[in-house]
């Protein structure tokens, strides 16, 4: 590292799961990890292993998996009042995180160790003392999470700022300074800051909320005067109003300040991250977000667009490609021709400049409908292979019907027929389920195994919806996301309509079909 | 006006409708002009009557009306090169317009005199000049708009700060400094307007975009530094990021920097007014905005949510009634009692520690089937009435059925049969829909119509469908939540099932059993 170099810590996993609205499953919170290392931050923060099952079950699965850059973080609070480190559960279960790093929150501001911890401010230094000292004597990397630290500081600064000496003197190698309620102002961060960083001796951090709309303000402030260490989430997920968002944060620091916090070639994958993310969330991305939202470089006013055909710097701050973003006219949708190319080279599928415009013309037509090709690419190479001279199509659907019924004896069931053509044949079949679309599974794969026995290793390993023109209420179209996995092979399929049925249909259709073509072959990632 | 007065200049109707998604009808701008006036703005930019007939046809109707603290200002750019005001048709629109005050856009930045104008510096001067006398001399009061101020000042900081003089000689009452492009830091735009008000000698505003995360920073850092007139716009409404966000700006001027904005009393309506310009826009409500969203003062963690009821400071940067918002519990599976004693209190339900241990063990038994309250507070509340002596449901379900087809000949068709017990009617209906959803839907309030007919203004406004154990492929559980709305009200709920039918059947009869409960009483936030 050099003296530029700025650590990024990353708390989506754990601060960002506090958003009213997000749910986070194991599966979402193992693969939003592994996007994090593969991205190149220093650390992840997987959870509060104390807090509850599902946090610890991370840990557990984490430890299978290989992390290149980032190293592991288990959160949790300083030992209880009145107890030790080995007799509090909450430290115990950070030890059976079996993480390198343990990141360990304490007070700061009188007013809670008094009013939220009933104790007193000796207690206070006590617990902070003796649990950074117990978990450094375990072999852990401690981080020392400083709570209230700016409220606490306006308070009393004498003993806010004894808790960080306290958790540096006894082995944190970073204290981090928390705005825990968000309310501070760009400039006394960075006064605070400053006076920290001269008085402490060791290396500082910052954590920062938005709840007066300067989190990523107040965070590059810290930045400024001193800080080394950035925590903060992707899409600034987080409680309340959220967290400093990293997708804001990272560039503003690399391409505005200097700093260094991944690799530019790594910088240029933030959009993709950013979108990433929200899809495992199955929040809508932000389009307005700085950076990374689909209009952060989209220009509407009639004189933007005439001024950027003339200099494409004299209505954007940054070049977008830096972020991996693309400069947009609202008005006139840019030509994806050079996309379509790219991505039948990508497939090895043989395409004439004639087949790409026509495929192009029909990802609009598809994509104004409601499809979305972005995360679904096993559709668009579907749709590039259909074009190729004599391909016949695996299967062809006929007819379906699906039955949902309520009824007081009976409770609810689900049936479903499903006729299809598979060469010269017809295959009728039935079957039921615990709900339409299971039902429709069930019966088309009893008509296709008996033709294609290899389907039976193909496993639905996600399905997804999203509604999207939502101001029809149940009338919208509907966007269905297919994830389907074969042993270590996977791939998403998408299908779209105002009936959910139809739309699950079609990704389902074409996840069993591209199933069928690259039986053998190489598949998708 | 004193020493703290600070002027709030509005743009959500000009810079604001420049957001890519809103499109305001002359109705929709009416009436935010009218809101925004009876909350205290100082100015009301109406839009750019040369640019486009409907902004033309805003100060037409504007006329007519009575503001009683706003006065409206139109907007248009300083005179064309090689011209003369009065044969310029931009101003003589900006004439047209019959506004109390004029703003004038005008270039500060070498790089677009020469590459966007095509003309020289001297001419630009001119162009300010003779544009800002000529307007003063017509009686306006003039508000000079520095467009790309800080990139200006930063490339070439004597002539962009001539431009100011040139503008403020010739007769402009304040001159804004704008960060067009989104993308200054701080502590430049706190440095740079700190010269300009040492240098100038007439009033300073602030006009920033929110590109690099830090649109209210700047906007504060400017005011710190001695402006004294902001700009910006309603939920941060704006092209490409958007603009400084008014409803964190005038909160965070007023609460934490001793300023005077609005009087207090109106700052009270702010969450109101936020709202009120969504529901017009007919964009949601950004519910994790600053001080206004719904998130804003919402607690998920449980150590959160045990802090407050110890101290309510302890978790929040300001009370939110100084905004108009509410301090809100979020429940979900990591709630204790308090939560749900919290929001008991909040619904006006008595219950005793007993029933609320009942409450919370029916809401981990539902969370663990796959329901999550934490963004379905009708439900939850449903939950709690539920239990108190003597409820009745204002229906009940019976039977349904759901069929959906796919034929050859005919394409896809859904159909729904409903019967429903209201009192002692048993009513069996059935009805089509495009999808089986909205089959539904459409057969149930066919039912309860007759005897409900205030369910005609009920409207679905948003369902989104997640699927929890996405590891059962088609067969996992899936979460349906609505959101309904009926004029201002809005309200969420929340089924869980394997079957995407009937978990979107339990939402939709929570929602309507909402509705029917409040039909007369305030509703849910």
């Amino acid at each position: 590292m050099t003296s530029k170099s700025i650590y990024v810590y990353d708390t989506t996993l754990r601060d960002g799961a506090q958003r009213e609205g997000l749910s986070l499953s194991l599966n979402d919170k193992l693969k939003i990890a592994q996007r994090l290392d593969d991205f190149g931050v220093h650390y992840i923060e997987g959870g509060w292993p104390g807090s509850n099952p599902k946090d610890a079950d991370f840990f557990r699965a984490a430890r299978q998996m290989t992390f290149r850059h980032a190293k592991i973080a288990a959160f949790g609070s300083t030992r209880r009042k009145d107890t030790t480190p080995d007799a509090d559960p909450n430290i115990q279960a950070l030890l059976a995180a079996e993480t390198p790093v343990v990141t360990l929150v304490g007070k700061s501001w009188d007013l809670h160790v008094y009013d939220v911890l009933e104790t007193d401010l000796e207690e206070n230094l006590a617990m902070i003392a003796e649990s950074v000292a117990y978990l450094k004597a375990q072999g852990k990397e401690v981080v020392y999470d400083a709570e209230h630290f700016f409220d606490g500081y306006k308070a009393k600064p004498e003993y806010a700022l004894l808790t960080l000496k306290v958790a540096a003197g006894h082995g944190a190698g970073v204290v981090v300074l928390c705005d825990t309620n968000g309310g501070s102002l760009p400039w006394e961060v960075e006064s605070i800051v400053g006076r920290v960083v001269a008085h402490l001796g060791a290396p500082v951090g910052i954590h920062t909320h938005d709840d007066g709309g300067c989190g990523v303000a107040n965070t590059l402030a810290a930045v400024r005067a001193g800080a080394v260490h950035v925590q903060g989430t992707i899409n600034g997920y987080g409680e309340r109003v959220g967290n400093a968002n990293l997708c804001t944060v990272i560039p503003d620091l690399q391409l505005k300040m200097g700093k260094q916090c991944v690799p530019p070639e790594n910088l240029a994958r933030l959009t993709e991250l950013s979108r990433f993310v929200a899809e495992v969330t199955n929040l809508g991305h932000a389009s307005h977000q700085p950076f990374v939202g689909t209009s952060a470089f989209a220009h509407k006013g009639g004189i933007h667009v005439a001024a950027m055909r003339k200099n494409a710097a004299s209505y954007q701050h940054v070049d977008p490609a830096l972020v991996g973003n693309l400069k947009r006219t609202v008005v006139s949708e840019l030509s994806g021709r050079g996309n379509v190319l790219d991505k039948a080279a990508e497939y090895g599928v043989d395409l004439d400049s004639d087949q790409a415009r026509h495929v192009l013309q029909q990802i609009k037509e598809l994509e104004a409908q409601g499809f979305s090709f972005e995360s679904a690419e096993a559709s668009m190479s579907l749709m590039l292979r259909r074009l190729q001279p004599g391909y016949r199509p695996p299967f062809e659907l006929l007819d379906f019907t699906v039955l949902v019924q309520q009824r007081q004896d009976k409770g609810m069931c689900a049936d479903a027929t499903v006729k299809v053509r598979v060469g010269d044949q017809v295959l009728h079949t039935a079957a039921e389920g615990n709900g339409p679309v299971n039902a429709l599974d069930a019966a088309l794969r009893k008509a296709l195994l008996s033709v294609y026995p290899m389907l039976a290793g193909v496993r639905l390993a996600d399905y997804k919806v999203r509604i999207l023109d939502s101001e029809n209420g149940t009338g919208a179209t509907v966007r269905v996301l297919i994830d389907t996995e074969q042993e270590l092979r996977h791939w998403s399929t998408v299908g779209a309509s105002a009936n959910i049925i139809e739309a699950s249909w079609r990704a389902l259709a074409d996840s069993l079909e591209f199933a069928l073509l690259n039986g053998n072959a190489q598949g998708e990632q």
